[in-house]
């Protein structure tokens, strides 16, 4: 009993961690289930920079949904990207049915390097799986210097204006515009729905009912309630059919010119069914010196003055960074409980 | 007497024109207002390209306004694009003040040149102009096998979420698809605003009322009377704050990436008011070969597929080839009376 009242887990409240305490509980979970330490560490820097950032969906909370898909095979943990460059400005990354992230990482260094090299490069990731947060790719990539546009597909959600059936994700795309100095001046990380799928799997999952106009149920009827985005419903699209083309674009970009599968036969990104997603990512890359002649820092200067000089109007990407620095000051606050699912969640 | 009766232009009735008419009409008007030859076939094609696809916005309607601007200076209607390749993957195209359209055509050819060999190219154009139908130049590209993004900016009509004062333009941007036929399977080009601004001036000058929703005016209530988009009000981003950052993403890629003007510094489309504008466009062409291992073809055929085996669903772009089909078939009413405004506004 004694144990219990000084274990803040076994009581349930709130734990404060740093950002390398989460890192090192998620590697040690994730090796646990049977990741290899490389691919755990990248897994686990990605699940504290969630936490860090305020972006509590793809945070801890994801955790057992990577050990249960490591340990089902629907995720090969021990998978070692493949890289090639078939043309100049070109890198292919197969990720070899394991987590996406190491295969981005890999392919990153030689993404950068044709960037400025070539003027602009892309970078296709195909036989992979849920990027988790897009933005935290794009965000490491400007960080050298380039303006960094990904895309990621994932299991189709969103009809067409006019049909039922589902033929895109919610497919995000990102983009991050470097400052010059290591960071970035904005940053967006926007999906094509009205929200992010994520959102609506966590409200569910914590018993929650969802705003009006996030979910389009069976009969194509509007509904508050999360659980019917699992029996046939769909998610709206954000601004309708422009956001069906937002997915279009993100599915042409992510799965067709990556060789990655539609989002139409892809398994999906919850549960252990259907083997690996082999979903796939797309980042291009652009080197701002060879395109705009000197002009780049002062005209994104200007436009970032423009927004912030407007009193209650900020920057993309402005949330991230404040959650950031505040976490960074104060640690993190973690549900004990959750702490204790994800440690009851392997052997 | 007799002659007005038998000129259906002097009687204000629809005359039949074959795409060939309407470019060689519009050609001739160009270089009477004091446009190059070559200039002047290239935007003549436009034109008509635009009334072929039912685009009434950019066709006919929108030739004074080119000879308003040519004739102040706001365009230099002999200006030459001069290009240069500061890298293998770069083209950049200065539009020296003139039309959009002849730097661009006059880059094309590098930039699809430059994709086929690095994988992936862009065409930075600035000092630039409207490019008309941005969907028309990026299909030109597609009809050479590549995957063709582009953007284009526009003087800042759309406010940030939380703000008042415009930040970004409507800032359309657009995707074309190869078919592998010299024709494009899907093509998108949408606008970052509920609807494009050409079709709110388009609405004033007819006298016609908009619908709640696309316009917001001066301050910030909705409106349904076109000219407040003249007078202090803004464009209303589609999806909320994710228009804007469509918006943002374009503003980005077209003038910042290409040191053209941003929107919140450049002279109006409309008008003969504050010189050349000087925005700028940014295409990027990416050979699917060279991405996707082969897959590219397969994959665009089962995403398209899954669209139109839905009854009530349609392809991105079917609109407009079904506009073109029936004009190429049956000709294109052109109201007279416009015919004879356009006559009218050169000396």
């Amino acid at each position: 009993m004694a144990e219990e009242r000084e274990d803040g887990a076994a009581m349930g409240g709130p734990t404060t961690m740093s950002v390398a305490e989460i890192a090192a509980f998620a590697a040690d979970i994730l090796e646990t289930a049977g990741t290899a330490p490389a691919n755990a560490q990248v897994m686990a820097r990605s699940i504290a920079a969630a936490e860090r950032d305020g972006i509590a969906s793809h945070g801890l909370i994801y955790l057992p949904i990577y050990v249960e898909h490591v340990r089902c095979g629907k995720v090969d943990g021990r998978a070692v990207p493949g890289l090639v460059q078939p043309r100049p400005g070109v890198v292919v990354a197969d990720a070899a049915c394991g987590f996406a992230h190491p295969a981005i990482a890999a392919g990153a260094p030689l993404l950068i390097a044709a960037a400025h090299s070539q003027g602009v490069a892309v970078l296709a990731v195909r036989n992979s799986y849920n990027s988790g947060v897009l933005g935290h790719h794009t965000e490491a990539m400007a960080a050298d210097g380039v303006v960094a546009l990904g895309f990621t597909n994932a299991p189709a959600t969103i009809a067409p204006l006019g049909g039922r059936t589902p033929v895109v994700g919610t497919n995000p795309f990102s983009l991050a515009v470097p400052d010059g100095a290591g960071g970035v001046a904005l940053l967006i990380d926007q999906s094509a729905s009205v929200i992010a799928r994520s959102e609506v799997v966590k409200r569910h999952r914590e018993g929650q009912a969802i705003p009006e106009g996030w979910v389009v149920d069976a009969e194509g009827q509007p509904t508050t309630d999360p659980e019917q985005i699992l029996k046939g419903g769909t998610m709206a699209p954000s601004g309708g059919y422009k956001g069906v083309g937002i997915g279009i674009l993100t599915e042409v970009m992510a799965a067709a010119l990556t060789g990655a599968t539609l989002g139409i036969d892809a398994s999906p990104f919850s549960g252990p069914d259907g083997g690996p997603p082999r979903t796939g990512q797309m980042f291009l890359a652009i080197d701002p010196a060879a395109t705009s002649g000197g002009a780049f820092a002062r005209r994104i200067a200007d436009l970032a003055a423009a927004i912030t000089a407007q009193p209650g109007a900020r920057l993309p990407g402005a949330r991230r960074l404040e959650a950031r620095a505040r976490h960074d000051r104060e640690g993190i606050a973690v549900s004990s409980d959750l702490l204790a699912n994800i440690r009851a969640s392997i052997p």
